[in-house]
């Protein structure tokens, strides 16, 4: 039912694809088995939606599911908490232009995307009861029935966004913008990033097309010129990522935090300057909490990084050392061992992850996520690149030392095998064996990817379709249905069973990607060529995946890439290091160290990397300088609104006396005013008898022409005294 | 007349201190030999000032110049022009809270400040016409006689202040508060500084003396701490300057950028947005002069550095080889080249600064100034460190390979004295070199540098005046005055005379100091301690400058230290780069590498300067983050004032219908409502007949009531189906 040609081929014209049916969100809900629980919950669920004003209706899911539809009862009131959402954006800075005070005006003006209407419903369900929502959390406490909330895809809008992505070479701001208004902002700026990434991929791809052919690898120029490239990508990147929010009006707005449900608070406590009452976790405690990092973060190290020194140990003994029996089937043992293990020690990792940042009980869902990102980069930066580290580092540099200690894998094959003793052969360091890893990396893995991506899941669930059709063939559920709307509920069905798509795991993947290039791509400069080809696909696949394998995202608001971008100025200045020192250790006549380290100048390495490194800050400082000279278009935007406003504000609410400026008290004739109330002053001070010294001293010259008389007679006694 | 005991004295009762007779400012006019200009020019003076609305009194000044007394003709005038400048404020986000719509209840709630008062007055005068100011800008073009722009100082106060802060041993915020009250925010901004780092000294002062007691010189237990603590300063200190603007209500009050009237536009254009006419000089001119800066440091460095260079080969050869006739006075020869030398080609370089700024021609005063305090760092940065860095890092290490060279100073002996052979002693590398030299510039120099400061100007303005008042003895100018006057004006003389406070150059002193500490402390760990007691007469002496021998400076605003905070960042940084190089080369037995570079382990001291740069990194984020978690008055202010206008504007100027939770179509019985509208909707489409599948969906189950019961029979159902 999902498969990409029988959703989108023209030709077909499938009614259920046409409509909604106005439906806001699919609430889906479990029947267990204790059915009574089961009632009582689900009447609580309709009475709770139906008093923050949504109306709903209920069908059928699966053979172990109801689906409750929901939609606002009323457009009105919905236009007054949009209304109210962009109030309050006002007043937090995100929008610089205050809402018109005639709601009407202000939808006309604006028009509400759809991305806004889904989320503000979105927020209505989920919110807490004290802010007016009706605060259902899938899956926790008394919800725990509700299995999942998603809005329907429009899949006249779907059909229309992969038939234009597939046809067209470079996605412009129109495209991104479209996206925003169906997705949100969140998912928008990925696609912005991905997008920006790609066209700026074309410069390091063409000239390391050009570095491979003239300057091989190695090349330190190549290595300066992608480290330039990585600091231009990521200040230019800041700059569009602040022009997007304010083209988009997000600017800010993560500082409107929505609070996390699960967050535990120790007591509620009055805030000292708002009066209200805040939920207060003691920020020691965190801190606590959060150096358990440490100690996660050398775990994980040290977890991983076992694994790979015994997989790469084994590998390198039955490629390199081993020269028995079995060898060409040996030779996939560790392969074998990191394809089994990797994925399995990965998502047990990333579960400690998860569980460890819900102890460090943040009070928004920013900040927890933030801090997942972190953790979850840590586990991919090693995970990713401990193989090329300990190629680069260690074999490269002490193979000839370390070879020895393989053999206890030749003691173990003895033991094993009947054989007395293992035939081997002399070891030579393979200087290949980089490039190789490296194109594994690029290309191979990147292939491995978009299959584990798009293709598997697709077959996953073509089978479990078929499979479940089978099971259910003939039974009541299905056949319960009113016909005309049969074949739209079906496609709900679906649409239920789908993964929620999750912008975290693609963001993971480009920036892993970026890290390759940072850091490795001096050993094979064709790395860029082969990630801008990738991406190509990617920002294509990235679509499909959320237009036909995944339920459509909730459209949440975003000012940037997030934490995500930290990860990325983190690889790039991390990339001056590492390119550095591969660069010295590599380049030359006799290509690397050859396993020996007294082949290595340490003071030579240590200052290439100490000059890299400060050339990079150099040139960061330089670029974000140049950089912040030039103006944007939604810097402009941002000024223009600024200044309307600052106009509108002074005049309205401050009346027009003060938007004029003060005339000075003399209006024409300057000192006939002067006269006057000096006049009136010498009267009031006749009238009181004497005068303070001060007033006597502003009464020596009566007015202006006075005072330049008498200026002017002091200036010919001075000529003359001079004189 | 300006000696401390003559102002100061509590017994003496001198009138002329206790008031300024309402004067706001006092203008200094120059009268030329061509006297029909000089009278033009006053003419226009006083017509100039007379029309912005200021009253004027003209009277001697010294022989050759005239002064014009100011004052704002009309305080409601002068309030309508305050109050504008905080809407103004408010307008800019530099004040959250709205000023109040009454004028009279918004200068009651918050009174107007003598600083905010003299800041107004004297933007009156030199703001540009067209900005409705009087566009006077000493010195310059039509207004070349006019030499200066001051007002008076307040006696009472200054000796109230001194004599508080002389006697007392911390400065608190109050003290500040007042600082900021009359000399405004920059200068009170340079006090809460030097305070902070005074108060932080502390702790490196008294770890500095327990490390030169226990630990002994070129620790690396001591370089480490001092690292810690000066990214601690530099930290605590950005969130203390956020904090002090924010309470003095300035925070953000640099994006008010004043134009700098010196700037000459290209061609004016209409902005694309806003309309109003700015004037362009194009950016990428001023980059291209911008890149002088190159040639500019470089040339400074070549220039300074070959001074020291050749200073120091010959204060190397005649103090440590050479050993011929007037031994003892010629060592003196490099002290005196360099006190000769070194100001003039400081004042030479400085004012060449100077130029080039004015070249890169800046249109705010904001980036004239952080650029020209980015040059005058460069050539401070030269002049202050290249002796230390030249006896660590060429002297100690390179010492016996560079003695050879210096025999041409032998060669040059020789052909002076009639001797035909310069008698010399073996050459030895002086270990106590750089600590001699270390405590040069911790003790000595800050000693004479005091001197240089307030004892030199002190000694030469009480000679001036004796030699001035021989000279004008029994003339007319000071006679001409009104007895009951004469007092008053003989000080407003003086203060004419006195020097224009610069807090650049205090400034600049403070962050060269903090250089020392940061830098090269490891030498010798007393150094904290004698820049502890050297700042606690540095605070009182600079408050004396100011009080005492500066003209009462414009009290301009500002948002923070400026520029200086990057110099700071930049020294905190690069400290742990030459600390960690210095203890690596000169811990140990044998106290440095002694002369010879072949006994320096290369990647040792590239690895301990690159460790202990990264670990400087790491503590700095580390530091940044545990201080952003804490809370601070400042900022608590900000967010009560923001609650505080939020709920104010909300009710103000939308309506309490915005304020109020917009009320869901159900109020009590919600399922009534939704009925009601839904039967509506079954009626309309019974008129029309039909009705579309959408409105058909959602009239299936009519209500709440309606939904619950078909889901629990649904629930029912599904049940059934399982068992």
């Amino acid at each position: 039912m999902t498969s990409l040609s029988s959703l989108y081929a023209s030709k077909e014209d499938r009614p259920e694809l046409k409509t909604n049916m106005n439906v806001d969100y699919v609430v889906q809900y479990k029947v267990d088995k204790v059915r009574a629980e089961a009632e009582a919950g689900f009447t609580q669920l309709i009475e709770t939606l139906t008093r923050v004003g949504l109306a709903s209706e209920v069908r059928n899911g699966d053979e172990s599911s109801l689906l409750v539809f929901v939609k606002v009862a009323s457009e009105n009131y919905l236009a007054n908490h949009i209304y109210r959402e962009r109030v309050q954006d006002w007043l937090y800075g995100v929008r610089i232009a205050a809402p018109e005070k005639d709601v009407g005006k202000e939808f006309t003006s604006q028009p509400v995307t759809e991305a806004e209407r889904l989320r503000t419903v979105y927020l209505l369900i989920t919110k807490p009861k004290n802010e007016g929502g009706a605060g259902i959390t899938p899956n926790v406490g008394q919800w725990k029935y509700v299995t999942s909330i998603f809005p329907l895809h429009d899949h006249g809008f779907n059909r229309r966004w992969i038939k234009q992505w597939s046809t067209k070479y470079y996605i412009n701001d129109q495209d991104l913008d479209q996206i925003r208004d169906r997705f949100g902002e969140s998912v928008a700026f990925y696609f912005a990033f991905v997008q920006s990434y790609f066209a700026f991929l074309v410069f390091p791809a063409s000239f390391g097309l050009g570095a491979w052919i003239i300057l091989g690898r190695y090349s330190w120029f190549y290595a300066l010129v992608t480290s330039l490239w990585s600091i231009v990508f990521f200040e230019w990147w800041q700059k569009k990522e602040a022009d997007l929010a304010v083209q988009w009006g997000v600017r800010g707005v993560s500082r409107i935090q929505h609070p996390r449900t699960e967050f535990k608070w120790e007591h509620e406590a009055a805030d000292p300057v708002t009066g209200e009452a805040v939920k207060v976790y003691p920020p020691t405690k965190r801190l606590q909490t959060q150096l358990l990092q440490i100690p996660f973060a050398m775990g994980c190290l040290a977890i991983l990084g076992a694994l790979y020194v015994f997989c790469f140990s084994i590998e390198i003994f039955l490629g390199e050392i081993y020269n028995g029996p079995l060898k060409s089937y040996l030779t996939f043992t560790p392969t074998i061992i990191l394809t089994g293990v990797l994925p399995t020690l990965s998502t047990i990792l990333g579960n400690f992850a998860e569980k460890l940042t819900v102890m460090e009980n943040y009070d928004t869902n920013d900040a927890h996520h933030a801090s997942l990102v972190r953790k979850i980069f840590i586990i991919n930066f090693i995970t990713s690149y401990t193989p090329l580290f300990l190629s680069a580092f260690v074999y490269m540099p002490f193979g000839n030392l370390l070879v020895p200690y393989l053999d206890i894998w030749k003691a173990t094959a003895v033991k094993f095998t009947s054989e007395k003793a293992i035939s081997t052969q002399g070891f030579h360091i393979n200087p290949d064996r980089l490039k190789k890893q490296m194109i594994y990396f690029t290309v191979t893995a990147q292939i491995v990817n978009f299959a584990l991506e798009v293709v598997v899941p697709y077959a996953k669930r073509m089978v479990f379709n078929e499979v479940e059709k089978a099971q259910t063939k003939g039974k009541a559920v299905a056949v319960n249905d009113v016909p005309e709307e049969h074949a739209f509920l079906e496609r709900v069905r679906n649409e239920a069973k789908l993964d929620i798509y999750d912008v975290t795991s693609d963001y993971r993947e480009m920036i892993v990607q970026f890290g390759y290039l940072s850091l490795f791509s001096a050993i094979w400069p064709l790395t860029p060529l082969a990630f801008l080809i990738n991406n190509w696909v990617e920002l294509r696949s990235d679509a499909m995946k959320i237009a036909v394998s995944s339920q459509r995202p909730i459209p949440w608001r975003a000012d940037s890439i997030g934490p995500w971008l930290n990860a990325l100025g983190f690889l790039s200045w991390f990339g001056s290091l590492v390119s550095s020192a591969i660069v010295y250790l590599f380049s030359g006549d006799s290509e690397g160290p050859g396993g020996d380290p007294s082949n290595i100048v340490g003071w030579g390495l240590l200052l290439s990397i100490l000059l890299s490194e400060h050339l990079y800050l150099a040139a960061q400082w330089t670029v974000r300088y140049a950089l912040s000279q030039l103006d944007s278009p939604g810097l402009q935007k941002e000024r223009s609104q600024r200044f309307a406003m600052r106009k509108q504000i002074l005049e309205e609410s401050l009346g027009p006396e003060v938007t004029e400026k003060p005339l000075p008290p003399t209006p024409a004739a300057g000192e006939k005013i002067t006269r006057q109330s000096l006049e009136e002053e010498a009267r009031k001070i006749s009238t009181k008898g004497g005068g303070t010294p001060e007033q006597l001293f502003w009464l020596r010259q009566q007015g202006m022409d006075e005072t330049i008389q008498i200026g002017r007679k002091l200036i010919s006694q001075t000529g003359v005294a001079k004189a």
